[in-house]
């Protein structure tokens, strides 16, 4: 019996909504935690969550320690592709594999808003743990707090991720060298365009689903394929052209990209013509910019296209030398142009 | 050189305000790390957050392995005795102490409101950095993200903190036995009553104050001198009641509570009958349940008051076998009342 239950009633999760009990800490709180959340993250062999303590305690790690956290605000809350349940695991999933650490367990921070409908907030616990089952994380600790209508936008989560770094795997934004090849494992763009096209109503024929998507399983695969792999990182915000000038800065290199060699649906390409924006700054979700020596380069390739989240993966372009940290693109017409960090703000609350 | 800055000119961290490309994850974004994040954060010995990438990675920990999060969406952002930001670091690290976890590493999602000020954020951020040098933590990894004017209430904080529980140490909320006492570390309701006097402007004479503090010395203290230790919990949001009864569901027994051995500060009483509010009821933040074995109560209630942090500590009841898990109370006038579960909500947005 759940003994936090209000009147003896269930929550009514198909007409219910959010109220400010719900964060209160007490017997709503209990209620919502015992029948909403719990049936989801709470199975399985997840002893941690279980445990029912102000923090989950689970054995020593056998390897460094990694720690991530990524806040979600996305709109619309559902979009092709998933939601911003799939965004909060697999965005915080991503960012510990891009250290090569093997994600292991997740927490999750959900701020309500007062009146969201129970039904929508199931839909999203239900994606969140399809994808932790799908990326082999345990979500073991979680917070909710409820807010007044207005003073939120639906609802936003944060996820922080702990995992951990096996001896021998050094992965570091800094460590690019001239020479080196950059490689993406996939089409660009997906993500945002997704996004925009579900707020703009575009009505496609056939809709442009996001990329979301969790690349542990794609890292390791390239890891053992790979010994001189010098970074990872996700070209989210931003998208591509923010990724290399980050990657770029850090290592104190420049790079040189083609662009008849950076793969981009033609779906996404006709509607950045179409809204005048440009795939390369368009966050993704599902993917994933390499550098590695250029000597294994090919030998990466051809193991990332071996598995499914790699397998349109291309050399992009390679680091060159550049004390001002320039990314510089060779475009399809044969001329030269300069990507350069994103300016202000093209599509707010993509992630 | 920062070669964020936008047209060289540096972040106005007086009149200036947040806008939307501050959380479009370019070069805004990163003007604000540079400028108003990193120089509060990143110093020291906190080599972690200096690494830039998507995850910090730090040495393999010496022990179990702890991990909490907790939003906060305290309203006011200010009050007497701290603000959101020691909230946010003290809350997540009051989390793993009451697991008898050394923590060690924190990790800050920041969703700030479209029109926040920047000096508004900045104090924020340094009561964040002072709070984690006090508590002995580093900050190693966050996130911001922006919202639109109207769509988020100034700023939300979710922190996650992870620690390491030594050898030996388990504490546990389903440890409590019959016969085992029930001791608080001081002053109970002064972090819901000082949100609250603000909120209504009461204009006291002297304020009441947040107790919002780590609590993690004093644990250790604690631990060092109670080997029959068998549970620590906060009583954060519902206060000393819901946490009596959270407890007596989670160990399956019941409580008895001397209502005149409660530590409550007479101002609090006092304002608490203004409002027909009970104290028992009110959020702490730097206060902590703990349940031992009865013949080593004094022992450890003195251990306690030789802590900054404890020095009110007091035996306030016993554990009692219960099939209900009901929380009684003998009152100040010899009649007995039960401690109920938190209903409805009393102070919306206490943390």
């Amino acid at each position: 019996m759940n003994r936090a239950r209000i009147d003896g009633r269930r929550l009514d999760l198909r007409h219910g909504r959010i109220d400010l009990t719900h964060g209160a800490g007490g017997r709503a709180t209990a209620q919502l935690i015992a029948e909403l959340f719990a049936p989801h993250f709470d199975r399985g062999d997840n002893v941690w969550l279980r445990q029912g303590n102000d923090q989950a305690i689970m054995p020593r790690p056998s390897g460094r320690l990694a720690l991530s956290t990524d806040c979600h605000v996305v709109t619309p809350l559902f979009f092709p592709g998933g939601d911003i349940g799939t965004l909060a695991v697999n965005g915080t999933v991503n960012d510990l594999a891009m250290g090569g650490a093997r994600p292991l367990y997740l927490s999750a921070g959900f701020i309500l808003e007062e009146g969201l409908s129970l039904a929508d907030l199931l839909r999203v616990v239900r994606s969140m743990a399809a994808a932790a089952d799908a990326a082999g994380v345990q979500l073991v600790a979680g917070d909710t707090k409820v807010v007044e209508r207005g003073k939120a936008d639906g609802l936003f989560i944060t996820t922080a991720g702990v995992g951990v770094v096996p001896d021998g795997v050094e992965l570091d934004g800094a460590c690019a060298r001239p020479g080196d090849a950059v490689i993406v494992s996939g089409y660009l763009g997906d993500h945002g365009m997704a996004i925009l096209s579900q707020r703009e109503a575009l009505g496609l024929d056939s809709p442009i689903e996001s990329d979301c998507a969790a690349l542990n399983g794609l890292v390791a695969h390239m890891l053992e394929h790979c010994p001189s792999l010098r970074l990872l990182r996700d070209p989210t915000r931003g998208g591509l052209a923010n990724t290399l000038n980050e990657l770029s800065q850090q290592s104190g290199v420049g790079m040189c990209i083609n662009e008849s060699t950076v793969p981009v649906r033609l779906a996404v390409r006709a509607a950045c013509e179409f809204f005048g924006l440009d795939p390369l700054y368009l966050a993704n979700e599902g993917k994933l910019v390499a550098v590695c020596a250029a000597a294994d380069a090919a030998a990466l390739v051809e193991a990332m296209r071996s598995h499914q989240l790699g397998r349109d993966a291309a050399v992009i372009g390679e680091v060159c030398a550049d004390d001002h940290n320039f990314v510089r693109m060779t475009t399809t017409f044969g001329g030269e142009r300069l990507l350069d960090w994103l300016h202000g703000e093209m599509l707010p609350r993509i992630c």
